[in-house]
């Protein structure tokens, strides 16, 4: 790769894209053309499926935590989502990571079903430690890495994300998604920064509203008639995200 | 080691310990003198702590996630505690894990301060998901390694272990603890039983009680009361289980 940028920066030449669940995945993979690592870099036994390939000057994989393999659903949440994170950075040290996936939307917040965000900052919804800065920790507040010319280029909203690892959302979840300011609440994102965070990897989060969370229907039947239809939505946008990055260096998203 | 039980098992070597606060973990590391690891085995830049040493016939690393390098608080919680186990078992191979730390105690399930009680199984109490077999994935009840040697020999007490991100209580966490029918919640123990069970190594759960959580005062205040005191007893206990295991297999337990 040509060097870029005033530093002697490279071109970004690897993404990793973690996607919680195979429906969300799916579209992207077939967009992209990527085949499934069946010499996976992840430890015998583990659900997590490696999906690969070269996309123009890029090595992209999609990693997904896979079935649970007692229940057979996907293994969404905060703790497979930080454990993946954490195996595919190891195994594949890639320069950036991109994390993909549905969300609930807040119409206070000017979210509509469909509508893709990408975050300003992200934080947990879920995590109440009410001791002096224990109380911080839970909230684990983070900045992501800002990408000013993609968010302009792409038009995408922008917008803070709250995580929890519930579909549904309590009051004292709802006040503390208030507290958050968040226009958007997923299940993975906040424990995806971490991770990122604590590798010091750029990470950067994409969400498609598949439910409207302060609206009339109930959060899970919403949810599930939307997840098709908002995943090719999703995949699109990423589509066009990879398409920005491709050629460019960091400091030039 | 000489081999023992009817299968051509050798008796077990190496154990780790995961403790998530310093104040709990230190107690122990100078009744076994075990030293910190240097070199550790760990990526750089991440803060946890691995204390080591030869004890009996064992070799025992205590595993603790470290401060979080913003905050300077102890890196408690589920996902810390995942991502700590992930890695230990990955550069340790342990032949046991044993999660050990305090929790709050059910007056109503016969929990006292300081009591010590061996989990005899955990699930997760603030993971909703209403959606049919995603809701038993939030829950994600698991049996731990049945030891009822060990229970007979030290007299625990035995009881099933919530475990949850936060340190106090809805009344939805509320409802989904007595659903799992537990004597005491904590903020690791179903997220470390995940990974232990993901990877196949067997994992118990020693939790010594600090607050009665259907008691007068309130947790956070009981729990800064009591912690010191507590971690005395839970030192002990873990000593007295490390000293009947030494010697044994995995099948004497």
């Amino acid at each position: 790769m040509a060097p870029c940028g005033e530093k002697s920066e490279g071109a970004i030449s690897s993404i990793v894209i973690i996607i919680a669940m195979q429906t969300e995945a799916m579209p992207l993979v077939h967009k992209l053309e990527l085949e499934e690592d069946l010499d996976s870099p992840f430890p015998k036994g583990v659900p997590w499926v490696r999906y690969h390939g070269a996309y123009k000057d890029l090595h992209i994989s999609i990693i997904w935590p896979g079935k649970d393999s007692a229940l057979g659903v996907d293994s969404v949440g905060t703790i497979s989502s930080s454990l993946v994170t954490y195996a595919a950075i190891q195994a594949l040290k890639p320069d950036l990571i991109i994390n993909a996936g549905t969300a609930g939307g807040f119409k206070a917040k000017g979210a509509s079903i469909g509508d893709v965000f990408l975050a300003s900052e992200v934080a947990f919804h879920d995590r109440r430690i009410p001791i002096p800065v224990f109380d911080l920790y839970g909230v684990g507040l983070r900045q992501v890495f800002s990408t000013p010319n993609l968010l302009k280029e792409l038009n995408l909203k922008i917008g803070k994300l709250s995580t929890g690892d519930s579909l549904d959302m309590t009051p004292q979840d709802e006040a503390s998604i208030t507290a958050n300011d968040a226009s958007v609440k997923d299940m993975e994102g906040a424990a995806i920064a971490y991770v990122t965070d604590l590798l010091k990897v750029p990470a950067i989060f994409v969400k498609a509203v598949t439910d409207v969370v302060d609206g009339d229907k109930p959060t899970a039947e919403e949810f599930m008639e939307n997840l098709v239809a908002v995943t090719t939505a999703l995949g699109q946008a990423v589509t066009q995200v990879i398409d920005f990055i491709n050629g460019k260096c960091l400091s030039e998203l």
